[in-house]
């Protein structure tokens, strides 16, 4: 059976990536940092890793970028995650009863307007959204909710009192999936992953470009950040629509290469569509 | 005297960066949210704010971009603020005697192999980090410590037991001051932060980056992000060195406007080094 790493515990959101991009054949391996996700692939105690990218409320993982830049593993999928987080209870509570729900901080602000509108105000922060599940199996106390991921509920046997919680629907998750070897690129829709960094010159990032604009590849995500303590330096996260078996894919990053200083092919994999909100 | 909306309680990382931009001379306005710093800012609370836009390890905060664009505010400043978690006790604290330390687990997370080599395990993750410290000062449990700013330790009168916490030292957020008006934009060492839209063809960025690229316009940050619900469509961040009073600018965006289905100058401003790490 394949063994996915993933950062979190049981019923994390990470985990529910997993088993909707993998099915349920998988075994799943929780992992307490992502730094760790990133190790279990290295040394082979997992076949394959999930980590999270980008958020569309939240914005980038610079952390994972990071990880990808500091490891040599490869992408060979990604995959978009509908956040949908439920409010959870136990199996006898009822939301009226409710006094307090927990949940990591980042999903109590995504779902601050519906618990407003629900009369819920006495909010407590814990370390994620699973635990805030899994402390609440370990109490009795039914006034105590959860905010979770359906998956999170079930792992624990407990109740969904309310499905959709977040106040903005528009919220996804953009997950890559990492091997220790790259798979052979596709053929059809393909996206690549490519990091690399330019001397900060005027025109420096157009020039780049012109390389894959003036042999009509389509960019489907560009993203800069200043190279802290290298003052004038800068990286670039591309992700263009384009498989590195194409012979023009191939001669644009020969091109490109010229002028970057710094080229790395993260990995070339099936693309996956952004579903509707 | 000047009325600063930031988001978080007194101590905040935020607040910091309001002191260190406008100097001690200043009250500043604890908010419950970012968007409670716009309406304060938008209805005269305050008199301006301050927002985190992206931190050097964690990304961009896209929620601050949504609100500058569903919002009406101008930049008029920016900074960025060296993050440096303190380990904070109480008057009688020692090192040696810490049991448990609480803090957000951003900053938790940012301490994780200092807390490891000074033999520190057990975490528990709080609301904020200036939170911590208040909820510090509340007990009288010389075992527990917070993670937290140097002025959330003066704010609450505790004691700096350890600074410089952070496993990475280019730890640095950027912040953007936000006022009604915009200010009458620099001649010099001016930064201009607009916001365009593309309709997704290959190529489309390319062009749009020719209109700065073809005038010697330097690019100081780029990034994309795909508008949900509306596939093929993209929204770009784009940050450049220049003055929206220069006539080469003017044209640029001018240019720009051609085929960009919209465009929004979010503020012409001083521009601020980036700090050695």
């Amino acid at each position: 059976m394949k063994i996915i790493a993933f950062q979190g515990e049981h019923g994390a959101y990470s985990e529910s990536a997993a088993i909707e991009y993998f099915g349920s054949q998988i075994e799943t391996l929780p992992c307490e940092s992502f730094e760790t996700v990133f190790e279990a692939v290295e040394h082979g105690i997992a076949h394959q890793g999930i980590i999270p990218i980008e958020n569309s409320l939240a914005g980038s993982v610079h952390q994972n970028y990071d990880l990808l830049l500091s490891h040599s593993l490869h992408i060979v999928g990604e995959y978009h995650l509908r956040i949908q987080h439920c409010l959870i209870g136990l199996p006898g509570a009822k939301i009226k009863d409710l006094q307090k729900v927990i949940s990591h901080p980042q999903a109590l602000a995504q779902c601050r307007e519906t618990l407003k509108r629900m009369g819920i105000s006495h909010i407590e922060p814990v370390y994620d959204t699973a635990g805030a599940v899994r402390l609440l199996s370990h109490q009795s106390d039914p006034t105590v909710a959860a905010i979770a991921s359906r998956r999170a509920a079930e792992v624990y046997n407990m109740k969904i009192l309310a499905e959709g919680l977040e106040d903005h629907t528009a919220n996804f998750t953009r997950f890559l999936i990492l091997d220790r070897e790259p798979i052979d690129p596709p053929h059809f829709q393909a996206k690549t992953s490519i990091v690399f960094t330019l001397i900060n010159r005027p025109g420096a990032l157009f020039r780049a470009l012109a390389v894959f604009a003036l042999r009509e590849i389509d960019l489907a995500k560009i993203e800069s950040r200043p190279m802290i303590g290298r003052p004038g330096e800068y990286l670039f996260y591309v992700d263009f629509l384009g498989s590195t078996a194409n012979n023009v894919v191939e001669r644009a990053l020969e091109n490109l290469h010229e002028f970057a200083p710094m080229l790395r092919i993260l990995g070339c994999y099936p693309s996956h569509p952004l579903p509707a909100p």
